[in-house]
């Protein structure tokens, strides 16, 4: 098994595409969030995070501020910045991380516990709200960042730190006699310590993760006894929700759909995944399937978003895919990248990149805007300005990405993720190497205990053509499995300038031989417009189609195509009529796609609202799709994704 | 100008579709409504109306229950009553409200005060928030009882309690020197004021209905010198809304839009209506020619519902109809009723009638089930019964009427409104008679100072067949106005067995003659089925169609045509395909409908969520259509009204 999500060789992401998108992120997105963390973006909602941890370090007075998981948000970016550092050295960086480390380090206490709002608010109350009060989700993320930043530079300050921090939860938490039974009502911290094991091997790491997993949803229910001794105040009482809000309504082996706070649910079940693939456990990993299953069959919108209801930022029921009141959370869409990852690496099928690839490419960053500044929580599929304005219901969606936002979980989580691409990109289990997204650059990881070297040249996802030489030093011999991803239709692949024709396996092309210096694979994967259809009980999507190309989910805007979006519609037009069109200079550079299409208006149609005898006008224009996680980057307008497409009546 | 709204003639409505709602409301919501209020319905919520009353009025302990406003409930149940008198005379009934009257005023304090929640809680906070403790509204409601009662009856009981009140309110509120220059958060005492005038002849009924009209939103704004007085706590603050949720953001001549909470929206703009009427104010009637212009061009539903959001329970913005997440409240159709029948007092113009007859054989009568014990507040377009289940935006979406409500506005509302069905039928104006509404029966009435009776026959509306017979005993001259309703396009009219072709005019067919007894005219109005599309503007229902028969709209339930609505949708077909039937035994007795239409399925789609290939497979079906009123009256399940229909692409 690919025991490591972390591959750690020194892999570089150098194409175009994400190239611009790290380098965004380097250069803006890493220093804009350190100064957000530390209150100096003026006209932004304060952090107060760093703060927060000067208080509890006894450094300065003051209360604690902000939400009760804020400490999170400097661990994200520890974590994020450790991530930067592995693909581009920044001393300057690196002392600024090894302050912040300092700052947080400060505050933790002799006992090793460590969570700003209660060592302000006083000691005496921690471990009292497991539910809501996020003590473990903190723990988690700072976990995560003392791991990466260990990896990445050797330095153990924070690692020592949380390994400390760990001991305490151990002694407090657990099935034995005299430790609260309990487990985090925010996962994150099963997905941490796994991170953490792999570091330490302590078992006591792996043990804890497992117990948090298992414990989880247990009769008697340990929200339920700690609700009644905090006087039974329980917010989701009279929702559909109860305890599954928090997935743990019941034990996660019984869990069959994926419910409640989305991104809750996908860090839940990437630690679902950790301990299913280190232990080996099957119960769990079916689990682990048949959860995937509903989201990815059933809950899931085109563009990888999850989350139908602002309601508890959640899930609903199946095929229930709003696309103007979703939620669709960039958090959400990252924590789908993260359990599509460890599927990827419990069992390596493309239909786990496939989701990985759709999510990245769309729903996660369209989350960050272009210059890297700002941000949306909600990434919604359908966007009239004055909705969210005027409809109540659609307040949360909004129409411009924000600079920050009180409760910032999302942008350092772009952050952590863009910046660790290179552990998204590929894995190994024995012998074989799966190459699961193309990204040119180099890939040096040990196969089988060899170590190989390949070079991937691509402008992927702009076109499929997809070059991959070995640039290892001597022959070496392994299974080289290339993805087909799930959109293309039709394919063709050389090597050394011959065809061949593998066997496709589970959406991998599986090529195993001894591989010598310099041999070149060139794979061409089919990349023609493609107009998608949801399936048919997805109700919100009856009768209309997506535009697509590649990886890519397009959409409509208002920029580029006037105002009443909703008026136009796509005739009996086929994918070959549309022209697929580079722009350099737009949007930092879009492969632009347009179509015929058609425009109704209401003209003759005066101060009618109903009428069973006016026509409808229509008049034939052309229509310029962007991809969707260009949107937004211009001046604020309507969106959209799915638009109507004609049915040609069987009785017409 | 038609001065009376109460035509109080002897009139009767005999035909089989009314007489069967009225019987319902008379047998069964009457009394069922009068346990309502006393707390007997076993498993309802309880009301404590008239327990407050007791409360109040000294006779016995305790704390005022319900909401604030709930004085008004037994105000609506005993006009409805007093109107169900008047046509069907039972003096059991007569002793009730005689009782329940005795036991309002036994309320009422020395100087005229009447509203339980003050006199329970201390006097001394009365008059202190008008904006939203709605004491003027249910002295508006009590006046409206009020008058109904002593019209039917000619007792003065309640008469000259109100008139106490009014006094009283007159007292405390006003432009002059000392007094509060307030008005309603709640409009409904303007036209209350209106029809008491009616009764009275007092100036001081009309100046205060007009004083409560100008005064409404001039600056400065009463109602933020109020919230400053009260500590500024306003809910609508932060909204969009603002002031304009009470529809007083400005003064009502400056009001281009219908904003806010569409009930009192609606109840304001029908006491504008009468006092424009009453005192011949051309910029005041210019003032409700706009504001109706904004609700029923670009904000109401095909059923003559209003309100697309739940959200303040109001107006959004024009061609923003969510069939889905609606809040179309019964009281605000009712509302949309009693405005559409002011403006036709104003100017007998058909289009006012055409909403009147949407609103009431539609998004009103949906309100009440058929056995007339169950309401609707809510009255959606669309229903999923798992959405309102789990999809928190729907949540106030009920898939089946409820026995009750803490908020009970609704089904007395109904109450009143169909037992007073004759004031809404005909108006005069001079010498005319203007026939809006076609419910068989005798009508008597004075024209131009001249007894006139007709008898109406016809099976409207399920028949467009309807025979006006004159039953003077003595010739009349007067001119008969028809109403041509705008959903018929085709007609013929036979005066006396022989075709005439009188000039329509405002929607009218104008016979100006000397009838003699026995004068018989025969209209003939073509009913097809039709197939109704919206405005284009109207995002909502782009691509889709409604299906209506005369002034019915109709609709898909899953009793009918099984679950996932959403896969059906009409072909190529023209309304000549489509089947009309009568089912005495379905529903009540209702004309259905079955339309040729095509199923979708999502066969060969399996676990796909998202595909480019596979075809959406479909197969005819028969689609069996049912009037919207007469839906949620079996199992509960999914309920549609506006369906996709196939686009002839020019393009195809």
């Amino acid at each position: 098994m690919d025991k490591s999500i972390l591959t750690l060789e020194q892999t570089r992401i150098e194409d175009p595409f994400w190239f611009r998108v790290r380098e965004t992120v380097r250069r803006e997105g890493i220093p804009y969030q350190w100064k957000a963390l530390n209150d100096e973006i003026p006209g932004a909602e304060p952090s107060r995070c760093m703060r927060n941890f000067r208080i509890a370090a006894g450094k300065m007075q003051g209360e604690h501020a902000g939400f009760i998981f804020q400490d999170s948000d400097i661990a994200k970016w520890i974590e994020g910045a450790a991530f930067s550092l592995r693909w581009y050295p920044d001393p300057e960086l690196e002392k600024i991380v090894d302050g912040a480390i300092e700052e947080v380090v400060a505050a933790q206490q002799p006992d090793g516990y460590l969570d700003t709002y209660y060592i302000i608010n006083g000691l005496d109350k921690r471990w009292t709200n497991l539910k809501d009060n996020h003590e473990l989700y903190c723990a988690g993320h700072m976990i995560e960042a003392a791991v990466a930043y260990y990896q990445v530079t050797g330095k153990r300050v924070l690692l020592d730190a949380v390994i400390r921090l760990v001991d305490h939860i151990d002694s407090v938490l657990g099935a034995e006699e005299g430790k609260l039974p309990g487990y985090p009502g925010h996962p994150v911290i099963e997905m941490a310590l796994m991170r953490l094991y792999q570091v330490t091997g302590n078992p006591k790491h792996l043990n804890l993760a497992r117990y948090f997993v298992d414990q989880r949803g247990r009769s008697p229910l340990f929200f339920e006894e700690e609700d009644k001794r905090n006087g039974n105040k329980f917010y989701w009482k009279d929702s559909y929700f109860r305890y599954q809000y928090y997935q743990a309504g019941k034990p996660v082996r019984e869990q069959e759909d994926a419910e409640g706070h989305a991104v809750r649910a996908m860090y839940l079940y990437s630690g679902m995944a950790d301990v299913a693939r280190e232990t080996g456990d099957s119960s769990l990993a079916d689990s682990c399937r048949r959860l995937w299953r509903s989201v990815v069959s059933r809950r899931m919108y085109i563009t990888g978003s999850i989350g139908s209801s602002e309601y508890g930022e959640a899930f609903t029921f199946d095929y229930d895919l709003p696309n103007d009141t979703v939620y669709g959370e960039t958090c959400a869409a990252i924590g789908l990248v993260f359990f599509a990852r460890r599927m990827l690496s419990l069992e390596p099928k493309a239909e786990y990149a496939d989701v990985m690839e759709r999510a990245l490419y769309n729903g996660v960053i369209s989350g960050m805007q272009l210059d890297g500044r700002r941000f949306f929580y909600v990434n919604p599929l359908e966007v009239l300005p004055e909705a969210s304005l005027k409809d109540h219901g659609k307040h949360h969606v909004k129409v411009e990405r924000q600079k920050w936002f009180g409760c910032a979980c999302c942008p350092p989580n772009v952050i952590r993720l863009v910046s660790s691409l290179e552990d998204y990109i590929a894995s190994v289990r024995g012998d074989a190497l799966y190459l699961h997204l193309y990204t040119g650059g180099d890939l040096k990881l040990s196969v089988g205990g060899t170590p190989v070297s390949l070079k991937t040249e691509t402008d992927y996802p702009w076109s499929g053509a997809i070059s991959v030489t070995v640039t290892s030093e001597t022959p070496v011999s392994f299974a080289l499995n290339l993805r087909v991803p799930a959109w293309c239709s039709s394919w063709t692949l050389k090597l050394n300038g011959r065809a061949v024709t593998p066997d496709l396996t589970d959406g991998y092309l599986t090529l195993s031989r001894t591989w010598n210096p310099g041999d070149r694979l060139e794979l061409s994967l089919d990349m023609p417009v493609s107009f998608v259809s949801a399936n048919p009980r997805v109700y919100e999507d009856a009768g209309k189609v997506a535009v697509t190309r590649g990886p890519l989910v397009y959409c409509l805007e208002e920029p580029d195509n006037g105002k009443d979006l909703h008026l136009l519609r796509l005739g009996a037009v086929r994918p070959e009529d549309c022209r697929v069109e580079w722009k350099p200079e737009k949007l930092g550079g879009i492969m632009e796609i347009t179509t015929p299409g058609i425009r109704e208006s209401d003209a003759g149609w005066g101060d009618t609202l109903y009428s069973s005898e006016k026509a409808i006008a229509s008049a034939p224009v052309s229509l310029t799709w962007i991809p969707y996680y260009a949107w937004a980057n211009r001046d604020p307008g309507e969106m959209r994704v799915w638009i109507r497409k004609d049915t040609i009546s069987p009785s017409a």
